[in-house]
């Protein structure tokens, strides 16, 4: 760990600090190159889109671009470190745009003083972008904040922490449900954690046909149930009228633990009261509520998946932030809706289920298994059929949805 | 001019929208290096900066970048076409911030709605970057925008309008005063406009030696007199106690006429009353107060400058801007103080004495004179010594006013 720690500081200090810059993508080594680019060419463009506001997307950089933006409320598993010290983690997120999806992302770290202030913010700057990506902001602030900068401005807002856990979540829970031979609306899911994520994946799931009253959802007092007078309006979505108050009360004969509660809580003893063929997706990073090597010695018949690249299937924001923003700018969706997340869920969920290319074999010669199983209900992050697949799948569900206002996928997705 | 207008369109519309791009600093291709740029690895940098903000600097690309910001409320010459409108400005000045000086730049447009409410969205912002670069926006509102983001942000805040236009005005007039063989302390003034670049000019040229008497401002009203009593607290500075009323009161004997008003107001009699070897900056764009050719064709005496690149002696900012923020940034400058300016006025001013380059003679094939002297009062843009000797002298200012926070001049500026 203290070797990952030095080489991580290396990497982000030499040789330049950080890992993004910036790119010109125009010509500007003589005069005349800066006389259209700048003095007097540059009023051009200005007048075209004072004219007419679509015109942004012609001759500026706003159609490829997205903000990454946070206040540092929750960074990570690392909790409220301010603004400054999430600088990293949106810079990582722009290096990942770049490098999966070549969309240019920025990253902006916002002084949070109150939820308003916070929101007045982002709105101001929005124009200025494609899409916003909001990122490390705390529970419950997250929900307001989104759903209003979601209703204030005409461009993609999307927190990852909840949408894209979600989507990849519950592509993965597809899969392990099919292979266990389980129907999701008889499932009964265990969720342990209620923040940003567990409300985002259990409300997901709900779209994807899990029922309502099958769901226990814990958090630090234990089962959120319909007798509590202490929840917020999101927990109480998911205030299960019933008496049982304990995660042992509640695992008892559960198909499906999630765990994206920061806390190592899963004992062996609870996997085995689980029902057969269970599953575990144990997403807290870097510690998964359960050691999948504990979960397996006790249980032959789960499928588990972590938040960790070094077990089989890794639950990772990555096969979908970036493939989502790439379908949603391609078609200048003004949101990304539930259609585009519920297209994104299938399109990374089928993926899984082929046989994948040499180049991903290559990519991961220590993986077990890179065939449809319990060891890979979803795919690698290094697959490069993720980008055409799933941005192609939420451009079309855009358009089908009425969110594109541009009706024509496009062409040069690679196949 | 058709010709141009459809050259700057295609260059901002093709092969890819717009002018800047994200780019990769460090490696992204193996699922090692995304572990130390993301999860897990990115934890290392986050807790450092989190136990001290200075390590920002050391593990983000904060230190080397910029963000112009404008609310659009004075585009160019072309008055207030709203934020996104001037997207293509801010993008083209971060081209030429990457071009000049290998800063990286970032456009934000802002919404604006208030003066306060633009001052807290930057200030929310503003720790993202390494300085804050404030364009295009109107006067009056530029003054009080800039001085309290200067007192409410630790990074250098520096409105371009104003004080790049105005040091490179002083350097450019510093020379031509001493080839007319005239003292500034003695020199008679006449400002046409009284805007953000006019009181940022006439306010530096007295820092370095003009008087205020000898000063004449004219506004929209006429000349800026002490009687007056519908003046701004920033026209005020400028009041002169004289019975002048007009630019024609004024203009008779005096050595200086400058020009940045956005409209052509000089005419060829006026220029006939100034004093003997008299000079006129006539800096409004595109059209400058008076043609060069008239008026060198009634004062053969005349040193003449311009906005434009096609007449000798441009007084353009971009041979300053990128150098002062490149010289603040790398010694960390908490801001850009008038020590700062003053080096890059005299930095500027001295290297237009200096023989030019080779590449700097073969990237102006047409211009009639690169020598020191009347058509030649201020370095090319495409000057390469710009850059150590601009950024050098703003360091070492900064360090010995005791702004900088790093107090070792670097080694690596091209020499």
């Amino acid at each position: 760990m203290s070797d990952l720690r030095q080489k991580a500081l290396d990497y982000h200090q030499f040789p330049v600090p950080g890992k993004t810059a910036v790119a010109l993508t125009k010509a500007a080594s003589t005069s005349l190159d800066l006389a259209l680019a700048y003095s007097p060419g540059v009023a051009e463009p200005v007048r075209e889109i004072a004219a007419d506001a679509a015109d942004a997307y012609r001759y500026t950089n706003k159609g490829n671009t997205v903000a990454v933006i946070t206040n540092g409320t929750a960074i990570l598993g690392l909790g409220n470190l301010g603004p400054l010290a999430a600088k990293p983690v949106m810079e990582g997120k722009a290096l990942l745009f770049k490098r999966f999806a070549n969309i240019d992302a920025t990253d902006i770290e916002v002084k949070h003083r109150t939820n308003e202030d916070f929101i007045n913010t982002v709105e101001a700057i929005a124009d200025t972008f494609g899409g916003i990506n909001l990122e490390d902001i705390k529970a419950p602030e997250c929900f307001e904040i989104e759903q209003e900068l979601i209703k204030r401005c005409n461009i993609p807002v999307f927190h990852d922490d909840q949408h894209g856990t979600a989507i990849v979540t519950a592509a993965g829970m597809l899969n392990a449900l099919e292979i266990q031979g389980k129907q999701i609306a008889q499932a009964v899911f265990v969720c342990m954690g209620a923040g940003a994520a567990a409300v985002a994946c259990m409300s997901l799931l709900v779209k994807c046909g899990a029922l309502r009253e099958n769901i226990y959802m814990l958090d630090r007092k234990g089962v959120i149930h319909t007798r509590r007078t202490d929840l917020n309006e999101y927990k109480s979505l998911f205030a299960n009228n019933t008496d049982k108050r304990t995660l042992r009360d509640v695992i008892q004969g559960a198909d499906v633990f999630l765990g994206v509660s920061g806390a190592n809580v899963l004992s062996a003893e609870d996997i085995e009261l689980m029902a057969e063929r269970p599953i575990v997706f144990a997403c807290s990073n870097p510690d998964p509520e359960i050691k999948p090597e504990l979960a397996h010695a006790v249980r032959k018949d789960l499928i588990m998946g972590t938040g960790r690249s070094d077990y089989p299937n890794q639950v990772n924001n990555v096969l979908c932030f970036p493939f989502i923003f790439r379908g949603a700018l391609d078609v200048r969706a003004r949101r990304i809706n539930d259609e585009m997340k519920l297209a994104a869920v299938h399109a990374i969920a089928s993926l899984a289920r082929e046989a994948v290319p040499a180049e991903v074999l290559a990519a991961y010669p220590d993986v077990s298994s890179l065939i449809f199983g319990p060891e890979y209900v979803l795919p690698k992050p290094m697959d490069p059929r993720l980008l055409p697949r799933v941005a192609r799948a939420v451009a079309k569900a855009a358009i089908a949805s009425g969110s594109a206002q541009v009706n024509e996928l496009p062409v040069d997705y690679l196949l």
